[in-house]
């Protein structure tokens, strides 16, 4: 299957325009390498008015200071592919929903990204690895939140094994470009495999901490909630779960009877996708899909295909379910949450042939 | 309430792109006239090659021929502002789901076209008003259904008291431009009141007849099927149903507590709106909301707007309901049919305060 060229006149689909959020129309992007005009648009605040030309580093670090952008450039680069998706991915399907945006399938994009390792930028700065339990990023984002009353920046942690591993990268360039402004020029963090509250945009200081960060888009928000009316058995919002999306057929399309060919992407935050089944009668029976991996990417969505023969005019409900290579499948039922975060369960749609 | 300047990054969202079906994002767009560029596109076929340059007029007509364009702008000329909405506008609402194109709550538009009367060229064809049943217009784009093995253009009638209605014309311009390609250029029929799939684009034919038209987009799409597995008790979608959306705030949106300015549309096909009510308890207690109606249009939408005083924190379901001035009002539950047109249950969103 061959990328399809993207069409003129194919949008964003817009969710709010203050602060501006607005998804992908996934069913229609089949490129590895999404347009950053078509990359999905999740912001807590409006755009930030000056983004910092350089990142300050301090903390726990022999040498805090401020390093520029062009410094950060001339240090040994990183090329990362990876898959980006929203925490909030699919919140709309939750059953009761979830307050929040209502992101429907579109929240996740893909490409490659260009920067630094963050462990080269904090062994720069004489990080003490031992000590430091967290990183604290603060972006350049910020205003009010609805249930706070002062203005916070967007300020998140990473755990030092994060931070640690080689391809979370502070980038700088995306597609072969300088990142975008609305896609967090100059600088944003890229964390592979993690839901992409984590792959901040606009980044202004890295502080090398001993201690948990509590901020509220570390302890209350990115957090799944398991119980309506408590916050007890709270746990983080970290890895991507293992997800799928059929992008062809549409959900609720009419078209003519025959051979179908279903296809989608899946991924997963953990490992590599070894299985896509795809069930025609609502889940009773399954069949395998064909894969299309990437050998050399382990961060990309993987597409897939069935071909459905001689299907017979009728109603259907056709499903995909994923699996990774550490054994995770989708459930029938979503985990539900408080804040709608995570939705994984099998992907559902139906279809009319005539 | 002034009209919002529209923001540059605002897109249609896409449904489908062959045939190209995109919803206008319309909790942003207050506008009176909305711009061509956001304008919802609903199509059934790919867009046609060449439309002619003008329109054939025959069947019950003395002097059967062409009219060319120019010919057609040199006429008197009348111009109606009025809202177009897709018989299917929200038709994802249903329950259960109704198959067909999952249109939300943006298949709606309003502008201003100018033309001439379709009973001036019909008049000017000698056409027989007395024995004439309908007028059959035949548009320039076709392709094939996915019900029928042959090739269709897309082609529909109007019951000849509609086609005498002074207000429905051939329109060449809109907002005060010639038609765009995409919505209609260079004419196409404009039928106030009625839902849009009677305001044909590219059309290229009227013929005027003695007998009731049985063609699929007549006979078939267009009309209301009240039984699930039968065909029973149907009638033809014609008249827009009164109905309303709540704009501001979002559904499922997460906001600060206090006063609240809750604001809308709401639009009638058969009389001008009298009444908004808005409930803030899930329909318990209705409040009057104020409206902004323009007198000088009876086809436009009315903006209305209501401002819930201290709402305190917490979950609530926000309503909307409209009256027109015949006494229709929108029903707490839809009017459900097999193909989902005309929903137009009372507005419902679920909003969360902190």
């Amino acid at each position: 299957m061959c990328s399809k060229k993207v069409p003129e006149e194919l949008y964003l689909k817009t969710l709010s325009l203050e602060p501006e959020n607005q998804e992908t129309p996934i069913p229609f992007v089949g490129n590895e390498h999404v347009h950053s005009s078509l990359f999905y648009r999740r912001n807590h605040f409006p755009y930030p008015q000056s983004p910092a030309a350089g990142v300050t580093i301090d903390g726990l670090v022999d040498s805090p200071g401020f390093i520029s952008l062009e410094d950060i450039q001339a240090l040994p680069s990183r090329t990362v592919e990876t898959v980006l998706e929203c925490a909030g991915n699919k919140r709309s399907l939750f059953e009761p929903k979830a307050f929040g945006e209502p992101w429907g399938k579109g929240a996740i994009s893909q490409g490659k990204w260009k920067g630094v390792p963050l462990k080269a930028l904090l062994g720069k700065a004489g990080w003490d690895k031992e000590t430091a339990v967290e990183v604290i990023t603060a972006a350049g984002d910020a205003g009010e939140r609805p249930d706070k009353k002062d203005v916070y920046a967007y300020t998140r942690s990473l755990p030092v094994e994060k931070a640690m591993d080689p391809d979370t990268i502070i980038a700088y360039e995306y597609n072969g470009q300088p990142l975008s402004f609305k896609h967090g020029a100059p600088l944003r963090l890229i964390v592979p495999g993690w839901y992409a509250m984590a792959s901040m945009k606009w980044i202004e200081r890295l502080t090398v901490s001993k201690e948990a960060f509590e901020g509220p888009f570390q302890a209350i928000d990115y957090v799944y909630y398991p119980h309506k009316n408590s916050r007890k058995d709270a746990f983080p919002v970290t890895t991507m779960n293992v997800n799928s999306i059929i992008q062809s057929p549409a959900d609720m399309e009419i078209t003519k009877e025959g051979t179908q060919v279903i296809e989608g992407i899946a991924w997963s935050g953990e490992a590599v996708i070894e299985l896509v089944e795809v069930s025609t009668d609502g889940g009773q029976t399954w069949a395998e899909a064909q894969l299309e991996p990437r050998s050399d990417t382990p961060y990309t969505w993987t597409k897939w295909f069935y071909e459905w023969p001689e299907a017979a005019a009728g109603e259907y409900t056709l499903m995909a379910r994923a699996r990774d290579a550490g054994g995770r499948q989708q459930p029938m039922q979503a985990f539900w949450n408080q804040k709608g975060y995570g939705y994984n369960a099998v992907e559902t749609i139906q279809v009319k042939l005539k």
